[in-house]
């Protein structure tokens, strides 16, 4: 591949081991099914899905679900030249319960440290983060080093002017407290342009998890466009120029509520390259998020670009 | 339940997350299967299908997979008096692959600490384990403290005149070197009565592996009764009186090595507390555990008695 790359996501890789049944309490789930997932990861896989070259900055273990994930990643379209092996460390593993609507524990296996946490920053490909069309990284890659100083060194390195988003996914068992998590989110806010959570990870990142007041926090901290998302009560967006979209949730019948958030946020790199109108690009991303949480797979299921918009379509009609 | 247990074993549970298909690299699987795991505790599954009251000494973590242990060794009819729950360490997990007929690797999640590691001399019930039947305890119950120290309190609770097997079962990746295995399998072995192992552990215990030295090192350790398990050359047991017998292996189409160990281990508790004459105690194990490597599942595989006397008929005709 030569020139720049769309997206470029930093982040979690793992597998993901869903019951092949909904509703049912883990333990007594028979069979499993195996998927792609880890945050990150799904967002570049649903960059590619709309057409966007997209590559993960991730490690695995030398293990062979390590080459599941390459060989996953490349059945995806996405470009796995920033992937490498962490010797000695397994590649994570996650079980999950679907409890539809809106109950799905997750139950992870990053032990004794996730592989993609041991991303360092002079591994990073300077060039090629600085170029490329989004910069996607997440609050999780800064609980521990050297992920922490390489999220930090990669965001450091995009010009002001970029797209340059900051997930702020947090996972409490990731972190010694939500303060630790919020100071070092309040950091690497400093670098970004776009930030996106929901209400409980905006009262980590900004303490603030009224939505408006939340969205102006993110604004206050530099950002140029904050996307909070309200669960049922769909999503807000606030530019600094003021501009607000609130896109109510489109109703579907939910299977897996996880993923959806990442299909979002894939759906919202392509709106933002694209250069569309705000409304357009939340309602893009949203309606692609409700079409994943419709579905069993994260990674597996996320959508092109013609089914996004004939949901919206549908949901207009 | 009153009275004495025939069997109570100390050790190992997970669960094992095993291919629905065979010979398959697990960088292919899609779907897996759950099952109760865990050396130990598939000893104790083994002997309780041959009509043995049985329980097992571990630990699980206070998560759903944990509640799946308990309801497995309640459905197995294996007592779970002696299990409890460790907070905040997982309930670990195993995959594997299945390339019949002899290569089975294992992937073992059992990280920060495998919970069936904190057992605690001091919460052991003395009285059960002096007056069991069999006491059963393994190599990796040596790997770790707190476990160490209760292994090593629970085997010098046992008469001198007891039933008390150690299971030489040796994995590399519990322990920082064979030597150290080597060391603490010799301070156990001074309190056990029975020995079983491999060739490979052997070696790590008392350093042979060719059968009848490796037999002959067991018992100057003081054990009545060695069992050196020959892979496909059978198994050879010799009693400190000098009686040997050579088994050789029975003819089954191998689904998946993993638990026939465990089957022949359960088959011997249950043979040796018959009082059976040595041929009939080893020719029984021999045939419980060709039935279980004939079969996908481990402690789901466990044969009853008649199943396994039923191969042995057929073998001898």
């Amino acid at each position: 591949m030569t020139g720049a790359l769309d997206v470029i996501t930093m982040g979690r890789v793992g597998v993901d081991l869903y019951p092949l049944r909904s509703g049912v309490p883990l333990e007594e789930v028979e069979t499993f099914g195996r998927f792609l997932g880890g945050s990150a990861t799904n967002v570049a896989v649903a960059a590619a899905r709309h057409g966007r070259s997209a590559a993960v900055i991730t490690r695995t273990g030398a293990d062979p679900f390590g080459r599941f994930v390459r060989r996953a990643l490349a059945e995806y379209g996405v470009d796995d030249r920033f992937v490498a092996d962490v010797p000695g460390l397994p590649t994570p593993v996650t079980f999950c319960e679907l409890f539809p609507p809106d109950d799905f524990p997750l139950y992870f296996y990053r032990f004794p440290k996730a592989p993609d946490l041991e991303i360092r920053a002079d591994e990073l490909d300077r060039a090629a983060i600085e170029a490329a069309g989004v910069m996607w990284a997440t609050v999780t890659g800064l609980c521990a080093e050297p992920s922490r100083t390489a999220t930090l060194a990669a965001l450091g390195l995009r010009p002001r002017s970029a797209l340059t988003v900051l997930d702020l996914d947090y996972r409490p068992m990731f972190w010694e407290s939500a303060e630790e998590a919020g100071r070092w989110a309040d950091e690497a806010l400093e670098h970004a342009t776009v930030a996106v959570g929901n209400l409980a990870e905006c009262q980590v990142a900004v303490g603030e998890r009224e939505p408006v007041r939340a969205a102006r926090a993110l604004l206050d901290r530099g950002v140029r466009l904050a996307v909070v998302k309200r669960g049922p009560e769909g999503v807000l967006a606030v530019a600094a120029d003021g501009e607000t979209v609130q896109a109510p949730p489109v109703p579907v019948p939910v299977v897996n509520g996880l993923g959806a958030g990442d299909a979002f946020g894939g759906a919202l790199c392509h709106g933002l390259l694209a250069g569309w109108e705000l409304p357009r690009v939340i309602g893009f991303a949203n309606a692609a998020g409700a079409l994943v949480a419709s579905r069993l797979a994260c990674a597996a299921a996320m959508p092109a670009s013609d089914e996004v918009t004939a949901l919206m379509n549908g949901a207009k009609a």
